[in-house]
């Protein structure tokens, strides 16, 4: 059984919404996600402003109440009786998402179980067959097939497959 | 650099302690560490009635409170300067432990990064040239070169070379 290695952040939970929730909060400004597609609008401007309000990373709550991302459950679901499921997060930063993760994915992704789920800092230290991430610094010392997850941090990467969805993801793998 | 994989339990952290505290306390029992060497005392009698109290181990503070492995400190300082040090630890059944284990090891082992962490339900997924663990489940999907910590549990293991102590790891490694 192939073993396919999935991201958190960005790929089945919309941090970029946290994110920009944070940052519009604190700037008085509206970004939506569609504001960065296929721009270079986060480069440029928002990524860079965003570095001072990023604390809120740390605090308790931010990963535990994050949405979970269209079809990702369903996909996910069916993934699992074709690929040995992998959950690999780079949660070590954030001590207080640790715990949370957990929960998170236990209430939302139910059928996952603990033995799959991955906290780790550094990916380089996980094998596998295929990796979803929204991360380039993840990818990059991956020995399988890479898949991109469009993120609004990602836009400029053209090195790897890009994902748009999970639809897409279902469509490759299943 | 050869990366080194090590985990936390019974080869860094004094988790045997702990158990045989919570089961001395529980069973008005006397038992120590230097009781369960070199035979099966373990499997025959106390493991099997320690599963009994098991149930402490999910309690908040039990992993953040365990005493350091004698030398572990020193040796694994020094490994840093010639391996690539991985600490692996098959944390996720306790979710109580999972921020515990960050700040044990802040306190106790400073010199390693956060993005030398990982915590996991199955190790199956990390890869390296050497693994020190007292587990032979964690050891047995590995393929670099396996070291088997010593631990109360794992007496009737004869499969992987046996180190019983951090020196013991030091002379051999560094």
């Amino acid at each position: 059984m192939k073993r396919v290695i999935i991201d958190m952040d960005d790929v089945m939970a919309d941090a970029s919404k946290g994110i920009l929730d944070m940052y519009n909060s604190h700037y008085q400004t509206n970004f939506q996600k569609s504001d960065f597609q296929k721009n270079t609008l986060w480069q440029d401007e928002v990524g860079i402003k965003y570095l001072k309000v990023r604390n809120g990373l740390f605090q308790p709550g931010f990963f535990r109440n994050l949405h979970v991302l269209p079809d990702s459950q369903e996909v996910i679901e069916k993934l699992q009786e074709k690929y040995e499921v992998f959950i690999v997060s780079a949660a070590m930063e954030f001590p207080n998402s640790l715990k949370e993760k957990h929960e998170w994915l236990e209430e939302h992704f139910p059928f996952i179980h603990w033995k799959n789920l991955v906290l780790c800092g550094d990916k380089s230290i996980v094998s596998g067959d295929i990796m979803i991430d929204d991360h380039e610094k993840n990818l990059i010392s991956f020995k399988g097939e890479c898949l991109l997850y469009d993120a609004i941090h990602n836009q400029p990467i053209n090195d790897y497959k890009r994902v748009n969805n999970w639809k897409e993801i279902g469509e490759m793998l299943l």
